[in-house]
């Protein structure tokens, strides 16, 4: 297999894959949504697209096309949906598209449909749409199984307390943050900009919402915290973490023997 | 006003509430959810509507109708969707039946539509809906403003504390545990029996979602950790502090005068 | 069992009921709609709720939680839903929420579902619903049935005359007049302000309907006809009958045995 | 103008007179539904398209092209939407389609929009629709009004007496009855066979709806009571009554000046 | 069969007709839009409803009653959406309508359903509501099947080099030009005015769209090309060779065994 | 501006581009979707972002992220909607998707959006989306306008004779085909096996759909016609032509400068 991208894979070489007993795809989801003066709108469909890249390696799986647009952004994880530079979807319109990408995979044949989620506000709605996607397929015979999954769920806290030693404040006010930031360090470097990371401090969120949103509510600079303490290295922590308790899951779950895909 | 409950108010009174320039409707939303073997399938429905009244005495508020069912429950926090005794609505129901209601209201003439969710899988779904009331009310011309908050979140760590002297293990396994049978031993006690109380211990979540759902991943009885702890007295720190900490919120936000309703 | 109304029931006592072979759950189906200045907005939902009560120990049944919310008020039988105090759903909400519900229930293995209408412009909406619930179920293989009624379509020609023995002027004039006010005195009798009942003539409805809706067109008090002649005994001769005459239709459309429910 | 039906009217004709001060359009409403042996499956939409027109010529109104597809037929008006040539839509597309059909008209600048209804179960989602594409038009600045009306409700007592003088018993049952039948022996007396005309004693139909519908419970024949007694002369009578009531209802509502529309 | 058109035959011969082995249901869709100041609103559906007519005499297929609202006008095709005569469905609305319609058509039995379009702007969105309801069909155990055919698609060389000695230019700029204007002089002569007949050159289509429309773009006629060479003559030709064609096609497709219904 | 690509921008970058008199955003959209043995599943995404990312250098536009995921493939110009490889949307979800995305980008301040289409069957479905969203646009007073365009449509005679010497036998044909290896050949070589380029004649396509699918009726290849006359250097004709020509529509149509974006 020339690629685990299935974008660059030819139908013949498709048809082959999936009709292994334990064919996978994993479906990044992202957002376009703006992560502050110091990174691209990208982030959250670059990184969970590198992350899904990593896991496919590990697992012999497929990844489809990324998500790169998500839900609305919300103030209290991602600064707000009113931003320039952010361009969201609705509730209904990502439910339906995650609903119908995953049942076609299934239709298709792949016996499992993972959707690694990289944007926080992404993941009520699909898990609506898996829940639909995978009640149809059931009742048309089909034995596929789905898991749903957000990256940061994946780090452990041997790793938080490497990557953030000053202390971890909670994964709501991590946008445009260290661990954000650290990855791009390591996978996009040219698109990080670290001399226009900000440097106030995290962003006191309430414990609930108000609309219509209250701008003054969020950090002008659109980060929730600041990513001063980013490197690349930090970054390469991340990614071994979580690539690796993600693919242990899927490994247990979905009984995955993680041998490499080879190309035919 | 003989009541806070607006079900049991006449159109006369209603009317004339509603011309005031701080008036304030509460939305109370639960589900109809299995809650482990002594506590009924109503006590989502039964709190948010209790600390809805007792908010609304506090801020002069009107309390509109519960929302008795609520989006699917989930095994991450509900024990999910497949037990029996659980009925749930749709994400694209529950959305536009908050979106219609709070939408009337704001069409009615009240100044803030507050939504008090008291289960946690309808948070994001009610944020969909109030988002899109909102923006049509503010196409109109209206300047009614909406919050959404769940009541657990206004809990303080030193209510914590005194209610989880044994440690706090996390909001996610608190179904059927000890913050809500004490809120019912205070509130409803005629329907908890202390007697059928699960002693497991708390249930070891996963980090991720599977469909379709495999039962065994949760505890057979239906509850994600023991209410052995639950007493009525707990459950009065936990009611003083959520409304207290609920009408502060309101209060600053919505300059809520916090003069008790009279009746007419 | 403890309680016909499934909110207050726990989930095994609900599951070991679920299993009977004549399981039936009743779901009330009301509004939030003005009734006058002398009648609470809650009307409709809690006379569908009561009658679901009584129906339900009559015929063994259990009741759901109520419907609050329901069909916008239309003038020509409820004075219409330009009212303060008036709440109400769209048409596509209403059908997706007694469609999910019921199919809901019809999955958990009830054999019969109910819905006892008490607004009357929900029916077509339900009967939608419904109808979709028990197509979806019936093509997953359930025997499931269905039954949608609304109440007062059950008063016969006898209690007619001892209600109204002044003449009988037809149901769509009846919002906020005799019957439901007699229903209420009898059942929530602390909700009714008899000293504020309307004196007004019946209002002369017209036989189509205009749009946008001239509010002119009924009477300002919101009542289409005067409550003056109610009274508790006649409430206790509506709710007799039509208690009785419901329980006779569906023991002889369901084979339900109308034995009583005993706790378990 | 060459004829009140706008599908034979050219753009110019029609835009000379959508510019009118009272311009109106009837859109007339049917279905497509089995009527029995003796009668075709178009009765609904024939009729409806007939009395529109001759209510066009009374007020000056142009008449839209019909709807011939209606909402699904039900037992208790209709015989069923289980019978075979009885083809349905759904409320959603019912609904959508009147919707956007009088939203467009009233867009392009007719004053009045009358949607003249001839199928019973259409009425709810027709009104649902109508109310929706006023209160768009209303939001977009149109002062255009509509008016949603079934055209056997304006039947006067008088005709009743002439037309059923053997006792009139509800228009619930007259689904393929003399109604029905006496209209299409004056309109289209090449299409009814009254040597297939059934005689059997009127339905007695339930107060209430079963789901799956039980075919047993309304005539084989698919009529709710005989046609025996329809002749071209009723219907006469009975077509200038309605079409007479129609327009003086329309004349008071609409101030419409039933000049005729002259061809130009 | 006294008629093809299945609004004008009763129940019982339907019924009949349907348990063919062949039995095929035809549904015209047409458009109510300008067509230029000679010729009236409703050509699009009378032209497939006419061709319709045809074919199913010749393949012994019954005729559904016309669609006659289509999707929206578009200026590279028929001038335009926002033009005065001109009114549509929007995309949800056609597609569940042919969805609702066809799907009943197979469940009652038809064997096959052909959709035969008239209106360019319908095609993709007939295709998805066809595609929808052949897809639930299977699902439920039916072999029906359905064929989609937009008849101008049928119109073979020669014929093209006999309607257009002058040079056939393309099917998009015939909106209101010879080929649907000599077919309207053949079958409805009375409605064509060619006193009116533009004579402007064709119009110079754009390879885009643009939103909003800029009627600049389009003839202020509302036709984009001539009529002036429409004769009934041709329209003769046309009719011939499409029916022919269409014929042959489902002949060939569907195993008709074009024998004629017989009246019964 | 460092990159046209917006994923690559930073929100202060495109806030500051999008205050411009003349921001223009291109949305490309393709398709997941098997493109014969030769060619990977990508194809139509990859073309239309890399022609919107050369256009958007010609005209100082940004380039929103790809479409990823078309409608259904479509016998007819894609081979069919069954091939295992091809993963697509419904029309509901396309339609939503481009109508949020478009609406969201003109509330943030773009004066223009185009969406280039590289996907032959969403054109319909992007036209649906993109005229709701303009109509919304307009209505809340907004003045952007927006392009609908398939870059195919683009390529002048002169071109096709270069590209197709052998004669070119429609668009319809090329899926697989000539144009698309040729232009992936120019900018994704190493994602083109011309070994594997099938050699079988021009599939002969139907005038019409079947449902379901036949199979048979397209090549089991995937391919509609060969690619074996594929080069890079017809790519770069292609390329040529189809930028300049689109440049000098947007140009013209909505009065771009064409000056370079700078980097600021």
């Amino acid at each position: 297999m020339p690629s685990v991208f299935l974008e660059e894979i030819d139908a013949q070489s498709y048809a082959s894959y999936v009709s292994r007993t334990d064919s996978t795809v994993i479906i990044p989801t992202g957002a376009t949504e703006q992560h502050g003066p110091h990174m691209p709108l990208g982030v959250d469909a670059m990184l969970s697209k590198a992350i899904a890249g990593q896991l496919a390696q590990r697992t012999g799986a497929l990844v489809a096309p990324v998500f790169s647009y998500g839900y609305k952004s919300q103030p209290r994880s991602g600064g707000g949906n009113h931003r320039v530079g952010t361009t969201s979807l609705g509730a209904s319109t990502l439910i339906s598209k995650i609903e119908e990408v995953a049942a076609s995979f299934m239709a298709q044949g792949f016996k499992n449909v993972v959707v690694l989620n990289g944007h926080f506000e992404n993941y009520q709605f699909l898990y609506e749409g898996l829940d639909k996607a995978v009640a149809s397929s059931l009742q048309a015979g089909s034995t596929s199984r789905a898991v749903l999954m957000s990256y940061w769920d994946f780090v452990d806290e041997q790793t938080l307390e490497q990557v953030f030693p000053e202390g971890f404040l909670g994964w709501d006010i991590e946008h445009g943050g260290v661990l954000e930031t650290s990855l791009m360090l390591l996978l996009h470097p040219e698109l990080v900009r670290m001399d226009r990371v900000v440097d106030h401090p995290p962003a006191e969120l309430t414990s609930y919402d108000v609309f219509p949103e209250d701008p003054a509510r969020t950090p002008a600079s659109g980060c929730l915290s600041s990513a001063r303490n980013a490197t690349a290295a930090r970054g390469q922590l991340l990614l071994d973490a979580v690539t690796s308790a993600l693919g242990a899951a899927l490994g247990q779950e979905l009984n995955l023997s993680s041998q490499m895909v080879e190309v035919e």
